[in-house]
């Protein structure tokens, strides 16, 4: 029998959540084809010796979004893209933040003109923070309708942080509309009066913003969202799991029934408090909500991650330049912890501290780090099957990676804007060689070659989870 | 040897939380003296094949507050004091409630006037409504210090509700001043939504009230409060807890080390949902919050009041009239749900509910029942010694109790203000034969007799638990 | 491109662990070589409106074993995998069965040649009755070594059960060879009081069964075993869990880091122990042990199928005649309870039903199915990835599936020996259309095909989990 | 009036287990017969700046027991009762041992005569080593009826350990008897296969004697024998918890409705495993099984002890000589771990340990302190009202405790048989004055004083909770 192929991946090791297997790809319009060893085409991309991996989707990315202030990020679809792909990822979903007093359906407008410079795929979620009664009933339902199937909500942070009614309203019709709550769940007046105190007794640096955020406000909060979505029945995502605490309430919650999930992020896992005590005002450079927290807190993570109670590793990715009044020291470069935007760039980072921290370190197999990274967050957004496997029918979307290489993280190695990286000099193994895109090579040689513009949005319609 | 006393109780079995003995009690100066069987006194009084227990302490008792609205309370110290005498209490911590916008300190000397009125003494719980840093700050250490060592909050009600920012401030302030927080422990948002939701479908007969109130309810916010306290290391006692799932919060922050202490009240353990569901409008005289659930709920709070969990049997008195303008009526004879006033009277069947449900039904022994109306609650709000207890030197506060008679719980034989009593027709096993204060009988031949102002003012000074 | 493939299986829906797509499937030297849309061949097999599936594994099947006393079981391997064909099943693991004072090497040596009939794939677990220091120490290691890398123990029946002291050398030695202990834990003596008890007081009908092994024996004796293999690090798997409380027993103790998984059977999903209350003797046809417990418990257990506790649907096929002398009226046609022989056949119904109560029911989507009835038991016993996949290199064991067929179960329609199924007359939806053994057809158009003698033995290797 | 007393004591602050108060105690007959301030009488016993505390019941002790082999106990009823009331205990329940093969009426009957010798008064348990049919049948309800109302089993220990079917039976015949079930619960199949392991690879040093025998083997015996009696609806004690994983079982269990209860003893709370780790032979001195664990361990009892879960302290008094070679040495000086007798003295120790690292150090009040050293133990074994309590009607079984003196626990301090103390040298703060049996001093001034043969049996009558 004769199969045409646009290319084929040759000699690879391919890795899905599934198992992994030795067989060659052929890729045809964008989409695998075939799985076979022994597939010939014109274009032959050598896999001798690497693994195949699903292209990462990263379901939690903040790009090109309005600062606080006079802060600004330092990515916009263009940067943190490349850098996406630079870091093994094929599709985010990135968010459409509605400003206080502003239209969600214009915000989903604009994000739609700001993401035309996607060099990957993309999606959004539906940040609201201003739950109006014509924005709930009027805009959101089109939009999900849309393809937005997932909504955020913030339990702290003013301006964005909604109270209980609010958070109720939204989850209410969110469950209506059909779409997934996204839950950034922190206790809000816990976190002001602790920072107050802290404050005034004049302990403002860096190291002390995890003070301000001991886990209990996670556990509060959780506690807290829960009985809002069990009473509405809402599934709900809780993301960024900073440590064992907060995993064993997601996992007490799910066992009673409910629809949550939960994710973390690499920082969790990468880094302790202790990186927050570093001289001088360097430590902003690792302040981030919630905060990292200890050595045998993220040795706890990797055990909710093996059992299935934190099903996605996402970058939260929120770039922003350290040393600029317009990044970290926005309050000055010596301001008080609470007064310093919180946020890291973290794109390109994920899929090498995952496997480094994970694999190599043999507290997950491969299987379970191409779930954690592509394969559930695919399936929670509602992404599969077209993206976060490798299957006949989904999109080309695959990272060659070479498993034995060592790499040391850097800025450059980052390709995104902004002037530093927390994981700068950071020693890891494990490496993407080349990324591609429906078929199509957008990072390889060291270099992002996917052009701005060729990222598509991705409509996701209804799925079972919602 | 010769010992003198005012009077001798006899031939009595004395009942502590520590045992059951057959002994006489001598009294002198309104405290106990002596414990022996052969003791004589020219006034001499015969418990013969009765039960003598120590008088109750009803530790959550609203009497004489002002209303929400044009509705107003039923009883003030003088009819509730009787009341409670009639009910075997001799000992009640009632509210000294600040108005919003109102000076604490002149809240409690207005109340010190208000309970001039009382036959049995009395402490206070300061309502705390609006926590102006003046409030906490200036007036709340030297009311605490003056003797009111416990603090009342609320997490719902409209115009009494704190939120967290408030609710944070108050537990600290409370924790320097040494007061324990009493928390009234519901989630105010989705009582809010729910009870909206409901009217507006037509659903709002009184059997909709518990709809509007699930347990998750209270099981959020004692997650909520409970991190506070965690965070600032405040003992709270939660009150009226109505369900098994409520009461295993407890037990779990308990269990973490937290200084968390619950009771229960008869009404949970009397009466179900379906109580709410009688014709008419009657069943707006079971509306009280948290509302009465599933049978199967009542029998789990047995299981959390041997286990210790729930330490306390209180009333929750809350006294109104039911066929007025003024009472349950405020709204209309078909007032919605949520426009008709929260709360019953109870404290004359405190004693006897307890009784019967618990030692009659064979749930609790004889010390339990003592434990739990008289012992804990005097222990947990820091009147022990004094209260609570038949030992030397404790006030000569006793109840006969005819552990055999059966009677019919009435309005009339409530003794207290207003027009129905919840329990109406009732038929239980045991019953107060005669109540004693300081050695002074209050109640006998089911006649109140202590006069109103023989009640005193308990400062009560600092003790273990806070 | 050329691609020459024996056979191609197209058009079908082609299910896995990991997901559902649309593609082909090209099968070379029996192998799956290709999976892709648009594959040809000589022979093409339809696969149209069906779903492919990768084909059972059954890692709990009895057969050709030594019975008890004078009863003998109904099924050799020639008709035992006759019926694991015709139910979609390519590969088994059954057992060889030491008996006491036998060398388990003589054992296995006549388990091969048993085998020899064997028309689909298989390995042996060992069951150790009699574990001397020669059958741990010599003969156990070079067995495990020759690819039996799983041992069977029991806890209870007179013969077979071993105690503590033989418990732990025997999982002492499996250790140390590298092999995975499977568990029949029950506590015999509460079940032998039990019986003994029934028994004396006339209980004897086949509906006591169920009486004398409550919940409890099974919770005993996880946590017996649980603790050996705790203290001496044994990976465990337990068989057959009857119901929730068991499971949970299972979940705690892998949450605590131990190796521990487990299975249910269908006969738990499918049968109450109202079932054993049938007129006459009738219920001995649904004697089995541990024993059908009630409605609840079924649905208890889908709640552990679903988050992973329960990883595998077996079938614990344990054929004999229902009417006979050899079978279950081997102690008479009115015996009691206790001496009816254990077991029920149950091989070619294990999909069907898994299929009707999990998928069809809603319970668990079809990748779920999937991972319980192939691909997790091929990787938890070390046949992965030959077995219990669809992937490219894994052998082309296939089974194509109709899901919206009805079908009514017949012992006719199960194709093993013996005169009775206890699922006679249950209608389903969902049946094996066709199943391929390593690209041959083994059993379509309603009739087994495979040949006596193609299976082959599957020496496993070691494997992570051990 | 006029009251006439043998003896009064007068000044101390009478401490029971619900409350403390200032009083005189009269006592009359042996019997507490009044309590008062201003008691007078002829004879006066002045507690000024003392406790009076009710005399301490001690429901674990072995006296004058047959040994193991050669060894041999050095304390019979004499020495035994004489270190109890140096120690603060005026009643035990001590040991009627069934030696295997021998009748269980006669082995009473003996210990009867043992007993005879006696200074405090005593009650036995039944220990059934060999539950014959005869023995279970014939002899123990008599027994039982004659105020032997608990049973011993032991799920360890050659020669004594009974096997899952023994166990059965006896605690079947416990419940019909009307006897608690008191049970020493260790795995044995573990301890003797780690043990044969350690000693077989010369690991034969006391200090291995915990590394024998983990907590889980304690966690696993729970587990067995409260399946047991969950079954047979039997209430039991679990005698010495070690650590808190163990408590956690017995909190577990009886938060499931089971009527299990637990004890703890000082060896758990003042040694550690470290302990067993001392010079030479010394470590030998610490063998008692369940074994010392760490320091954590003590500190988790005390939650324990705290919350209830473990309701007694006694002393598991098991005296021997240490170097003798009828004691300790009875195979040798440098025997290994497992050929060491278990056990250690402890009976005067009881009180001072527990006061000093609860009370002393502020992990217990004095309440909790009398409960779990008298009232407790005294209500468990129905005991009380007579024993265990300072009430009127009670036995005159008083303590007078200073608690502010410190004294050097020594060999001669401690007044009973034996070369040696395990706690020698320990410095605690709070001491016995004086000991009163039924009014009658038994220990005053550094000195026994009560005569041997002044105590008396007590035949226990049935109670609430069996
Ligand atoms: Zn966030
Ligand atoms: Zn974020
Ligand atoms: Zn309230
Ligand atoms: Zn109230
Ligand atoms: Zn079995
Ligand atoms: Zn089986
Ligand atoms: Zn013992
Ligand atoms: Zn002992």
């Amino acid at each position: 029998m004769v199969l045409d192929f646009d290319a084929v991946i040759r000699g690879g090791t391919v890795v899905t959540s599934g198992g992994v297997a030795r067989t060659d790809i052929g890729i045809r319009d964008g989409r695998i084809a075939a799985l076979a060893v022994g597939l010939t085409a014109e274009r032959v991309i050598d896999a001798g010796g690497l693994l195949v991996l699903p292209g990462g989707v990263d379901t939690h990315v903040h790009l090109d979004q309005p600062g606080t202030g006079p802060s600004e990020m330092s990515d916009d679809f263009d940067t943190g893209t490349a850098s996406a792909a630079a870091g093994g990822t094929t599709t985010i979903v990135s968010f459409a933040w509605q400003p206080r007093g502003g239209s969600l359906k214009e915000t989903v407008e604009d994000y739609h003109r700001r993401a035309a410079k996607a060099r990957i795929d993309y999606s959004f979620h539906l940040t609201i923070t201003d739950p109006t009664p014509k924005v709930l009933e009027e805009e959101l339902p089109p939009l999900v309708e849309s393809g937005c199937r997932s909504v955020k909500v913030f339990m702290t942070y003013d301006g964005v942080g909604l109270n209980d009614a609010q958070l109720i309203e939204t989850l209410a019709a969110s469950r209506k509309a059909g779409a997934l709550v996204c839950v950034h769940a922190e206790h809000h007046g816990l976190i002001e009066y602790l920072s107050k105190r802290l404050v005034a007794a004049g302990l403002t640096a860096p190291k002390y913003h995890p003070w301000a955020k001991p886990a209990l406000v996670e556990r509060e909060a959780i506690g807290r969202i829960a009985a809002i979505a069990e009473m509405l029945d809402v599934p709900i995502q809780i993301f960024h799991v900073s440590c064992p605490e907060t995993a064993a309430e997601v996992a007490r919650f799910r066992a009673q029934g409910l629809k949550i999930w939960a994710e973390t992020c690499p920082q969790y896992l990468a880094f302790t408090a202790e990186d927050l005590d570093r001289p001088g005002f360097e430590g902003a450079k690792f302040i981030f909500g919630p905060p990292a927290r200890s050595a045998s807190d993220t040795e706890g993570l990797w055990h909710y991650l093996r059992d299935g109670t934190l099903g996605i590793i996402s970058s939260d990715h929120s770039p922003m330049n350290f040393d600029s009044p317009r990044g970290k020291k926005v309050a000055g470069e010596d301001a008080s912890f609470d007064q310093v935007p919180n946020g890291i760039p973290g794109l390109a980072a994920r899929l090498p501290i995952a496997f480094h921290e994970g694999v190599v370190k043999g507290r997950i197999d491969l299987e379970t780090f191409v779930d954690l990274v592509a394969t559930r967050p695919a399936r929670l957004f509602g992404l599969a099957p077209r993206k976060g496997a490798i299957a006949i029918g989904a999109d080309a979307d695959l990272v060659l990676w070479d498993p034995d290489a060592t790499q040391v993280l850097t800025l450059a190695g980052q390709h995104h804007g902004g002037d530093y990286t927390p994981y700068e000099g950071r020693e890891v193994r494990g490496r993407v060689v080349s990324t591609y895109l429906r078929g199509e090579a957008v990072f390889a040689n060291g270099r992002v070659i996917g052009p701005p513009g060729e990222g598509r949005f991705l409509a996701r319609g209804p799925y079972p989870e919602i």
